[in-house]
């Protein structure tokens, strides 16, 4: 294609409403423009990226047998109703209504759409298993859209769902789609790592990984061994107990625990300054709502309480701290206290970490005082025990128990799911078996956000002077500069290539603006597709630059070399 | 692809909600679902044709230069309030407000978003004229959406948008996307005819043709000269003045108009039984309220007026017919005997194929009477004489002037329009000329119905047994059909030929299913692919049947023949 009448606007000012580099470089580079809040057009340089990455999408998703269709962006309500998810998907649902006054959801997800349809569609056993995917525009009213296509309110997904006859055959499945995602995201030349998950609004009684692509940026964080292949997100991770459970200090035979004076010393951190004690040796308390019902928690005093295990365990709709009165009713001491020592009333969960733990220090439930020499399993008593907390770094690797648990941030690019009967229950869908017998179908879903993974590659490839392009996915293979575009040898040599390189089905985009050779070359750089070929003074000697944007390296080459040099590098040949 | 498995369900009875034969065929043969009132799924079938269809209309785009781009679905108000589209585009307009309560629309079409956008990253001359495009999802709320993918409320579009410093410029443009239509549809197989048309919601100022697919189905009604390649749709087309002047009768030196009793006669179709006559001898005086202003039109008995002819002329937003209650104010008279003669406090417009004519009849503007004898030119005085009429069937062609008109029903399948500054003006998209002076783009647009053209190539092709795939959009080019999955040689036959097609390119859905002989050929006859290879009995001599859909014929082949009889067919090898 032609740079000069292409639009692809750079900008060499950094545009102020970007916090990360993709965000800033798919707007420096010219691949979209914002609309709106979270709304994005591609422009052209933007869709070929786009339309790249879907493509390998769908190979890989034929590849493995599943079926391509399309469901439609508005969903009835109704829908939405038979399942629950109308009340208990929230504010991000975006919610319309028609003339007809009939309410409409943009679909964000379309589990209820394909169970009903396969409900109507497919009745035998015999039709079982499939696999049905669609990439489509979604929509979810995030609270606070950023980044750029990483967080947006309208983007581009791949979902598929797959109907079962047991979990066997879901099993199966999902091992495929797990194997397809890991070919997805070779492919797509991207540093990731499959990660176990929590479920979160989509549900699902089975196993769950996330495919998060490693970037400083990402907004979870993934915990992975240094020694085997666990990974996890950290909302899922667990650790290896017996090293957890050591690690509240003192003594197991501890004298009776006694009340100490702690005027106004209400967090673990004013705790550990004034009684000079790791914050380890503390059992903290933390009082929650859990639908609609008061329940303590405790943790050891460094842990922090992961409120998606809490509400795991108690298959609950919501999870919420308790305010400062309802502290107050229930312990009778105000905020910073609280102990699990004679508390009465409410259920207590201990986490596992400290179950069986030595003395420590706890809230005494009375202003101004805490207790020492408290020990767990002595105290008080537990209404459950469970693992409640979030892994720390170094702590011990649940899988194999040798390596150590280490921390990156990652981007949640694909998750895949083992729902079960989540939503066939509430549709209704059921096949007839070998008797002539209705049962439900056990399903899973597998999600890819094709726009997010633009964002992704950005945070991955990229230097000081631009983008990046990993091949598969470069918007245009070459890029082919004239450097002055009023030399005719130039012109000629360039227009020549630029026929060759096109009938042999590379895509080159060719600079035949006139601008200063600066400008084209900083516009290049920035761009940056996978090879540049300058054509500038050596021209008339059939010479050219042919140059490497991931390496930088550049040699001259006759005109012949480089044509061979880009084929070999392009087309593998 | 195996049928087996696939989401591929036939219907044998004629779904009830269907009321014509592209919409009973989309669902019998499985090619889409409907969600909801005019929201479909595609089906992998239909999703196919679906993207065979896009593949077309993008390569052809593609051809004439134009750049793909890709905005957004949801569209901020404040777009739409720049242009008044906001108030003007009625309850067809998807309207919806996010978690902030701020306004947002779901576009039926995106002049504000791209005349925003070339506003906003195109200033200079050097960069025009441009023409941008976008295959995407788009919707209306139509008040009665109706026949399948014909009128839906979410639909597939190309919407394409030009920007110029001229007006030859747009004409250029706009003769290449003239041409580009019809490589287009041609390409498609269809029978279609571009028609001179009316702007309609999207305006514009200069040419505007619709593209038609010719089917009895069709809402418009395309005027077509049976000499010259003159056609119009019905709202637009004109004829040869002469002759439809000549149309009213009696003779042109009559004698004085005088009142005549017609009791209770009130219609045309009474007065010409009542007083044996012809209709197109009565001035017709209908009574309109144009932008609040009234206004009398007045044509022949036997000709209706054109109320699009009428907005235009009076560049009006809206016209309506007077209620009995003006009438009567206006005229003295009630309705029936509304004449143009002695009419006060009105303005008069006079249609063009009677402002010359003799004498005829006219309503009195008294209860009761009709006048004889009037003669346009003597007895009333016209504010404007314009062209606001339909054309009937026999009118003399308007451009050669010997052809004759006749009429068709045509589905609209693209239509292009040369807007002018319709929105670069309100949106204030300028560019700098030569002397560096602000100048106001000039724009075409030029869309076509993805979706909508599935239903138009069903009602053009098929039979009473289904569906007949014209070659460049079958969903699949080749059916292959082993009679019995239980015969070995028959699957061992049919699996080889399936492989050694899919190695040529051929796209093959494999028949695999265990069912009997009749259900999949009658299945085969239904989805209509172009060619059918049916592996029977004499599959052991290697021997199978060749069947061409369209024209039904079959022949035997060996295997050998059948395997090239296709690559001819499909690749034109």
């Amino acid at each position: 294609m032609r740079q000069n009448r292409m639009i692809l606007p750079t900008l060499r000012e950094v545009p102020k409403e970007a916090e990360v580099i993709s965000h800033k470089l798919m707007l420096r580079a010219g691949l979209v423009r914002q609309l709106a809040a979270g709304v994005y057009t591609y422009l052209p340089l933007g869709l070929r990226v786009l339309k790249k990455v879907e493509n390998i999408v769908r190979e890989e998703m034929n590849k493995s047998g599943a079926q391509e269709l399309m469901m439609s962006v508005l969903q009835p309500a109704e829908v939405w109703h038979n399942t629950g998810r109308w009340d208990d998907y929230g504010p991000e649902l975006v919610r319309l209504k028609d003339r007809h006054d009939r309410d409409f959801v943009l679909g964000p997800t379309h589990e209820e759409v394909i169970t009903a349809l396969i409900k109507d569609e497919i009745n035998s056993y015999k039709k079982l298993p499939i696999n049905v995917y669609q990439i489509q525009t979604k929509f979810r009213d995030e609270r606070r859209p950023r980044f750029g296509l990483m967080r947006g309110r309208e983007f581009l997904m791949k979902d598929a769902y797959s109907f079962h006859t047991s979990w066997e055959s879901l099993n199966e499945t999902y091992d495929q789609m797990y194997k397809t995602y890991n070919s997805i995201f070779s492919r797509l030349g991207l540093n990731f790592r499959p990660v176990e998950a929590n479920a979160g609004a989509i549900g699902g009684s089975g196993r769950n990984h996330e495919f998060m692509v490693l970037a400083d940026v990402g907004e979870d964080t993934i915990a992975t061994c240094t020694h085997c292949d666990y990974a996890a997100n950290l909302e899922q991770a667990t650790a290896h107990l017996e090293y957890a459970a050591a690690g509240v200090a003192p003594s197991a035979d501890a004298p009776v625990f006694e009340k100490i004076h702690t005027p106004n010393t209400k967090t673990i951190d004013q705790l550990v300054s004034s009684l000079g004690v790791e914050a380890s040796s503390f059992f903290k308390t933390l009082l929650y709502i859990i639908d609609g019902k008061t329940v303590a928690v405790v943790v050891r005093g460094d842990h922090e309480v992961n409120e998606l295990k809490l509400k795991g365990l108690f298959d609950a709709k919501s999870v919420e701290l308790a305010d400062d009165a309802t502290i107050e009713r229930v312990t009778g001491a105000p905020t910073g206290f609280i102990g699990p020592v004679g508390l009465k009333g409410v259920e207590v969960i201990v986490d596992e970490a400290i179950a069986n733990a030595g003395a420590g220090f706890a809230g005494a439930n009375e202003r101004d005082y805490h207790l020492q020499n408290v020990v767990p399993s002595r105290d008080f008593a537990a209404g459950r025990v469970a693992d409640v907390r979030n892994v720390l770094e170094g702590d011990t690797c649940p899988k194999c128990k040798e390596g150590k648990i280490e921390f990156y941030r990652g981007i949640e690019c694909g998750h895949i799911f083992e729902l079960g009967t989540k939503y066939s229950v509430p549709v209704g869908a059921t096949y007839l078996d070998e008797n002539q017998k209705a049962q439900t179908m056990i399903m899973g879903c597998y999600g890819i956000g094709v726009s997010r993974i633009m964002s992704a590659v950005l945070e991955q490839s990229n230097d000081d002077n631009g983008i990046i392009w990993p091949m598969p996915i470069a918007p245009f293979q070459v890029h082919l500069i004239p450097v002055n575009v009023k030399d005719e040898t130039q012109v000629k040599v360039a227009e020549q290539l630029y026929a060759r390189l096109q009938q042999q089905g590379v895509e080159v985009l060719l600079d035949d603006r006139d601008e200063r050779a600066g400008v084209k070359f900083k516009d290049s750089d920035l761009i940056g597709l996978p090879v540049r070929v300058t054509v500038g003074k050596k021209a008339e000697e059939g010479i050219v630059e042919f140059k490497v944007r991931k390496t930088g390296e550049s040699q001259e080459l006759t005109l012949e070399q480089a044509f061979e040099e880009i084929l070999g590098l392009v087309l593998g040949h």
